[in-house]
């Protein structure tokens, strides 16, 4: 082909009578009147092209292509007749104009050998062994373009406030937290566990002098439920900063850095996902409520709701919808802190509220009635910390290494994590994580 | 304290007059006279305070400071004495300046309740073991604040350029490559193995249609070797782009790209990474040399360097210190792209040059005679590429699902991998891996 740059399908209104060369995929050929029509598709949107007039040989390779297949095209922008527009109207993304390109050339980078064997309407499974394909569609290609922005847009601010990009070890030496859902690892005959939570090494980070720190990479957990909702690895936003006063500056923090993130989403995506997942982007207001989990349970027991057995004094999924709808309602939030959870339910190394010693620096926070978050800060005192470990029956020998971190003198410090594909399930109002995730992985799912 | 916003250490300076609240750990309690003085080093660099005169209980309180607390501090920043300043002239990072604080109140918020036991002679696994107190010191903290700047100057241009950003699951259900080196978990009773690179998810994303793809994320090797070189788990930085010609298209865009990363790191960092390491941070001009292996070869011949072995045809380490050696004097550049490696030493998936079968259209860079980056234009026609991998002797069976990514349209494209650590020590001078990585993993490390 010539040396034309590339044009993008979304590019081609205002390019009326130039020449351009696009590169993208076989969506469809559909004869109109005497001659095909080829439209491409490529990451912005889908194109119309038609053969020059009397150009035999272009019409029969344009009715040679196979589906999917990966071609260039060269040719001259005009406007679309009337025809092509209603062929293109369902399919079109929000911004596509009405400009159509008569083709001078094509070329076939990357034939297609094979239809393509999915649809819609394939059983999951199927279109996950599959998912290269299923993620030709343009609103699967969207969630990925939204989610480099959300990410983009996180890294602004964290380089504005000085924070630091951490990479942590996911090869762990001894089990954390529970020691529960953990993936053992052949380590040179030894054992090895990955990491459910970068939690030590960002706190380490603290007792390191490196201040403030984030954190994007893969966390592991062995959780054997196969549901809509559950994977054994998914990517962890975590965050963690020092010279805190409580967790309420952590909270500060993240409720600016979220109303960036959805600012600048609603910006870029904002029409394309209104179109494609039928989903609003607000922008919300700072700060987000704070509700105590005393008072939380006040909203719960008017509604009639109990939270039972080992999750008493907590949430429960049906518990966090009910906080969310009612926060919604009376101050028109779709997000809210809940705080203070009881000390029983939460890690060892939470710090104690000053004035109940039952309460916790903790909090999760709720979008639409999803968690999305959980944070809190961290008890910096390595008597007090010990003292919490040990009433909680933690062997203190084990987690010296990470007792150790706090002797030398470190700051007082909070943070949170934040699950990248449950904040993306809440963004896109979409309700299963295997949809979100590039490629999804689950106790029956490890391939391809 | 009060409500004072922070104020770092190198903001002092232009600060004459005014009250600041400093957060940071004390570095030195050193007697001035009849007073002591407070050195208090933070993530910017050192501050030096003094106390109030006649305030005997703040006295006191400085002289009763044990080294590394966490402290904060309050008073008005006023220019230093003389003898203050030769204090700080050993320790100090290059921009601070000669300003002091007049102490009026100090607060303990992280008592150290033990001597730091490392020192820059302790031997390297001690201080390993202590990591978190090493990190603490000036050059350390630098080189993370360096990796911070250059992953988000690379992030900078692949925003610009339309690169989507991947996470790709690191469970595996095969082995890739040649089934040596690999990590074995234990998933749900059956085997899965730790990705040791992005590699085949990578192209995936090219058959998925997302164009132009990076991540950046762990990989795991498991190399037995014990040295300052090796790791068995490190970032790797990668990238995937296609709609390319050839493997000079991935060239063209990894010239420009590092050349963006070392323009922001110079402007940022170039004097500590002076100061620090010894080393000049040069902007490299693009396009870089690009040298043919059967070039490169000939430069080895006329130097009198035989490769040997299984890497004939190859660069060994010694021929690719001469290489560079020779281009850094022949045209005064730290960089060289070595392109067209024969096809035995490169894997069955790299494509090969259209004149000569036994060339591969690959390529490595060298950076002052390290290599940092392996990359390639990939086959994507899915009979060439099952030929090729069964004339290596490669089941077809194992690798079916990766020769479907290619059997629906898929366009030609290409990338490369670097190795951030390594990237890091080409731009430091420094030669052991475990300086730059914030926790080292290797064969008898896994800890802390």
């Amino acid at each position: 082909m010539s040396e034309l740059p590339r044009t993008m399908a979304r590019q081609l209104a205002g390019l009326v009578g130039e020449d351009v060369r696009l590169c993208g995929w076989v969506e469809a050929v559909v004869e109109d009147g005497d001659a095909p029509v080829l439209v491409l598709r490529d990451p912005t949107g889908f194109a119309v092209l038609r053969p020059d007039r009397g150009d035999g040989q272009l019409v029969a390779e344009i009715r040679s292509l196979r589906r999917e297949s990966a071609v260039e095209a060269e040719g001259r922008v005009q406007p679309l007749p009337e025809p092509a527009v209603d062929l293109l109207a369902a399919a079109r993304t929000s911004t596509a104009g009405s400009e159509g390109v008569v083709l001078q050339r094509l070329r076939v980078v990357g034939a297609a050998v094979k239809d393509v064997p999915i649809s819609e309407a394939t059983p999951i499974d199927e279109r996950l062994d599959r998912r290269f394909l299923e993620l030709r569609r343009p609103p699967n290609r969207l969630i990925f373009d939204v989610q480099t922005t959300v990410e983009h847009a996180m890294r602004e601010v964290w380089r504005r406030e000085r924070f630091v990009e951490l990479h942590s070890p996911k090869f762990r030496p001894t089990p954390n937290k529970s020691g529960s859902e953990l993936f053992t690892v052949d380590y040179f005959g030894r054992k090895a566990y990955l990491a459910q939570s970068p939690q030590f090494y960002k706190q380490m980070a603290m007792a390191s002098g490196l201040d403030r720190i984030f954190e994007i990479g893969p966390v592991f957990r062995a959780n054997p439920l196969v549901t809509s909702r559950h994977d054994t690895e998914f990517t962890s936003v975590d965050v963690e900063m020092s010279w805190i006063e409580s967790h309420h500056d952590v909270m500060g923090f993240e409720e600016r850095w979220l109303r960036h993130v959805l600012e600048v989403v609603q910006a870029t995506h904002g029409d394309d996902i209104a179109r494609w997942f039928g989903a609003e982007v607000t922008v919300p207001e700072v700060p987000f409520p704070r509700l105590h989990m005393a008072d939380a349970h006040k909203i719960l027991d008017a509604a009639g709701h109990r939270v039972k057995g080992k999750k008493e004094g907590d949430l429960d999924a049906e518990g966090e919808r009910l906080v969310a709808r009612h926060v919604l309602r009376e101050l028109g939030h779709e997000f809210v802190f809940v705080t203070d959870y009881p000390e029983w339910i939460r890690p060892y190394y939470h710090m104690r509220a000053a004035d109940d010693p039952t309460r916790t620096r903790s909090f999760d926070l709720l979008w639409k009635g999803l968690e999305v978050t959980t944070g809190a800060q961290r008890e910096h005192r390595p008597d007090v910390l010990a003292a919490q470990a040990s009433a909680r029956g933690v062997p203190l020998g084990p987690i010296d290494f990470y007792l150790e971190f706090f002797r030398y003198g470190c700051p007082p410090h909070g943070g949170f994590g934040l699950g990248l594909t449950r904040f993306l399930m809440s963004l896109l109002d979409v309700d299963d994580v295997r949809q979100v995730t590039y490629l999804h992985r689950g106790p029956t799912r490890i391939t391809p």
